[in-house]
């Protein structure tokens, strides 16, 4: 609908049709989850503009209930099929712009094809899985798939009061975010009552449970599959137009190989700037931008499509999480070899009430700086710092940048050294030598003896849990009690979050040790369930 | 403390002292409102590092109550007086940098001198505003100043109970903002209680009220004094260092006329980049960079200091406002002649709970669209657009980019079309010719008869109030109604926010009417209490 109003404006003249292969148009998908969960209390309030709407504001036709089957490049025809019926009409086009999106994607489980498994995606799925709560008197939900839309129902059924579980097939929920950081969401999960099965694939689906290809048997009087959506291109394909990985082949335009041909939105596969390969980016704000962008075409506009970096954010709960760019597992399995580091920065001033840490995971080129993914998660303020690191990263700024960026601060809103800044100083003082670190994932428990782990926090922090074999010596006296370290051996230090272990790294390193700080510090071991490094919290 | 803890970091072997004449260091200035409100309750939390803390952990030698009272540039000597008695002694430096802020200024008021008019910048001013109010029983102040710390101090004495009055001198508060910007704070403050005097100057303060120029008696039992700030540059002026229009020049190193000599934070005047000349930025995200690279410069280090665009933000009880770069009338003044729009967005999804138009005014480079500066005012969001656009602005973005921007979306978070695509998506239509807009400043009433204004909003919303002499043609029935418009007079058409009023106009305009759009809509003329533009309001 972006692109049928934008052409709308651009041109009074032209007939401008729209089908619809579903009842519904122009309405807020992103809603549904929160429409289940009653937050939206109207589901009306999901439909954006009724076909009525189009035509009186638009002299838009839209059609609904009507499936494109074909199509007929040569006379420059669609036939177009009235559901539930055969009855089949041909339209002529002079241009016409695929925008089919795509659909949930139904794992082969045993099962799967009963009434009671269905998916979350539309209107219709939404009365569906209502019907299944109220008629059926449902008490227990599974979830096969951890993604947004997964969270984002185990968010909402859990408020329903219903028994959740939620299963996926990875070590992790969120799977473009990398381990540690899901591991926090993992803990906002289970500390709401949902019950968690990673690594775990379903095999088979019957009237009460879902059954795990372990044997586990997870009680599911209602399943609901987000496991991912596919691309609609199965039309396109046929039409015999080029298809790629993911979907629909598009120029930055929008064109098809076609040229009088569009594809928009999920059934399209468009650029990745950081990925650098064409992806399908299964989100609103590209959709909606793409729409508008081929009817600038159509219409003799130049503006480019610049490309996906897949921005994103999440509510889990109390928690936000958010991304942008590649995560560091998928860079590092695109054969990239990124720096990154950890802040664990309040979202704002600390002295002002309510402060909360925000876990920020900034990824960028070891030699030049440049930005490549961000990750966050916290209580507050998380899609601010993501949406200034999406920006930062659209505008290809390095991680030296950073540093220089002047943020709003006042005390309820942000620090003076705001969490991006921070993230900023400390790439920056990595880029340039300034500071080694390591992170807690490369640190071999097991080789740990062979190294000196030297916690600088106070007795206090450190009687509360450690790194094991760690010995104390708190920062503040490292200058006085620095005859304690054996300077023949590597020195890792750590603190709760780095600042100080970077205070203690500066003075090591200058009085000539081979010293790394741990990136994050402790927090970050905590956060991230490295649980051989914080075996000792329940021995000491 | 940022350089002194900086320069540390960077060489442990240097000799670092510090000298205060003030009783504290490392203070929280920015949380000294919200201390006298009550809503930071301990003023222990604004005492970020005492002394001891600097030595236990930097090995640096914080002296208070210490003033330099001269430089000895060529002896590389300081001399300081311990305050309160004439002993002085020297201390030798090879680096010296000045941090000395800016002090309140006190206008030249009959009565100024008097114990009960106050500032508010320092904790011994905290203290003495809560011996006033406990002490003398105060029930009403007057905040002479409108600024940022003028409105947070209106906020908590607000909050506190008391009779608050705000005289500012200018016709609006905040004077880096535009007037119609501003309006709507003003309409906060008197939702709040605050009184407000604009274009008022104060002339005399007595023991119980505050007389105007204009005879106007203030009832006023403490007087507090946020009529900005002026930097402290006596110090600098008297070593010879050179000193600019607003504070201490210094180079891109904050390196002063004596290259043994740096100037960092309100004391010293740094490139403004939108504005293309030095001033005094006092803000503490600049401040904390400046002495980070002064220390960074004086080790060896060649990063560059890049300038401020002046990113601000402020609470002002339920609203926030922030600005980046500058306004539209500030750039007037300055000569430029820029384009500029307005959008009032949902802060996020209109059909998620709890979403709150921001306005955002966006202005930009007539020829080139690149960014020169933005305001909002809002309920929630505000200051992540502000940050999103001070990164666009930093990273030398136009408007066309803003079209592009990839911003995170889930409907607690955002839309589809973030308000920064918004005001992309607008700007870049105006830019490229595809709108033209006039804005409600430009309407001048009396000409309206030789217009055609037509309002393209429902009836109901036309008869709750609408510009003189408008017409009420909702768009969805313009196509239908066009002949009863004069094809020979120019059109302004409007809505409520600008979005239908730009329906209408690709519409008339295509039709082959001189038409043009009125930027941000009736809403505009409401918030910016044009009141020429709605007396019709109350009259129909």
């Amino acid at each position: 609908m972006s692109a049928a109003t934008r052409a709308r404006r651009l041109d009074e003249a032209s007939s401008i049709t729209v089908f619809e292969k579903g009842g519904y148009t122009s309405y807020a998908n992103c809603g549904i989850p929160y429409a289940l969960g009653g937050i939206i209390e109207d589901d009306a309030a999901l439909i954006l503009h009724t076909p009525k709407d189009f035509k009186d504001r638009f002299n838009i036709d839209v059609q609904v209930n009507k499936e494109v089957i074909s199509i007929d490049r040569e006379s420059h025809l669609v036939h177009v099929r009235m559901v539930g019926t055969e009855e089949i009409h041909q339209v002529p086009y002079d241009k016409l712009i695929l925008s089919q999106g795509a659909e949930a994607f139904r794992p082969p489980i045993d099962g799967v094809e009963l009434d009671h498994v269905v998916t979350l995606q539309t209107i219709p799925d939404l009365q569906a899985i209502r019907a299944h709560l109220s008629d059926r008197g449902v008490l227990s939900v599974c979830i096969i798939g951890g993604g947004f839309i997964g969270l984002e129902a185990a968010e909402n059924l859990s408020n329903l009061g219903l028994e959740v579980t939620m299963i996926e097939q990875l070590s992790h929920v969120l799977p473009p975010i990398d381990a540690n950081i899901a591991e926090v969401v993992h803990a906002e999960l289970r500390r709401n009552g949902v019950k968690l099965f990673l690594s775990a694939t379903a095999k088979k689906i019957d009237r009460s449970r879902v059954v795990l290809t372990d044997g586990t048997e997870v009680p599911a009087e209602l399943v609901i599959l987000v496991a991912g959506v596919r691309a609609r291109s199965a039309l396109a394909k046929r039409a015999g137009l080029e298809i790629g990985r993911t979907g629909v082949k598009v120029d930055s335009h929008m064109q098809t190989s076609d040229p009088d041909i569009y594809a928009i939105g999920d059934v399209a596969e468009t650029e990745h700037r950081i990925a650098g390969h064409p992806m399908v980016v299964t989100l609103a704000g590209p959709a909606n931008r793409q729409g508008r962008l081929a009817a600038d075409h159509i219409f003799g506009k130049t503006v480019q499509y610049r490309g996906n970096v897949g921005t994103a954010v999440c509510r889990v709960f109390d928690l936000t999480v958010a991304i942008v760019g590649l995560s560091v597992a998928t860079l590092h399995r695109m054969g990239h070899d990124p720096l990154w580091i950890t802040v664990h920065t309040p979202d704002h001033a600390n002295y002002y009430p309510g402060a909360c840490p925000i876990t920020l995971k900034v990824a960028f080129e070891r030699d030049t700086g440049r930005l490549l993914g961000a990750e966050a998660v916290g209580m507050a303020g998380v899609d601010k710092r993501i949406d200034v690191l999406a920006t930062a990263m659209q505008a290809g700024m390095t991680v030296f940048d950073l540093e220089h960026l002047e943020l709003s601060y006042a005390p309820p809103y942000g620090s003076a050294k705001d969490p991006v800044n921070m993230a900023g100083f400390v790439g920056g003082n990595v880029l340039r030598g300034d500071c080694r670190i390591v992170h807690a994932e490369d640190l071999n428990v097991d080789e740990l003896d062979r190294l000196q782990v030297v916690d600088v926090r106070s007795p206090k922090e450190f009687s509360r849990g450690h790194i094991p074999l760690a010995i104390n010596v708190p920062v503040d006296s490292l200058r006085d009690r620095i005859s304690v370290l054996d300077r023949a051996r590597r020195v890792v230090v750590y603190c709760q979050v780095g600042y100080r272990g970077y205070l203690a790294y500066r003075i090591l390193e200058q009085e000539g040790f081979d010293v790394v700080n741990l990136d994050g510090g402790f927090k970050s071991v905590l956060d991230g369930a490295f649980k051989e490094l914080h075996k000792a919290e329940t021995t000491v």
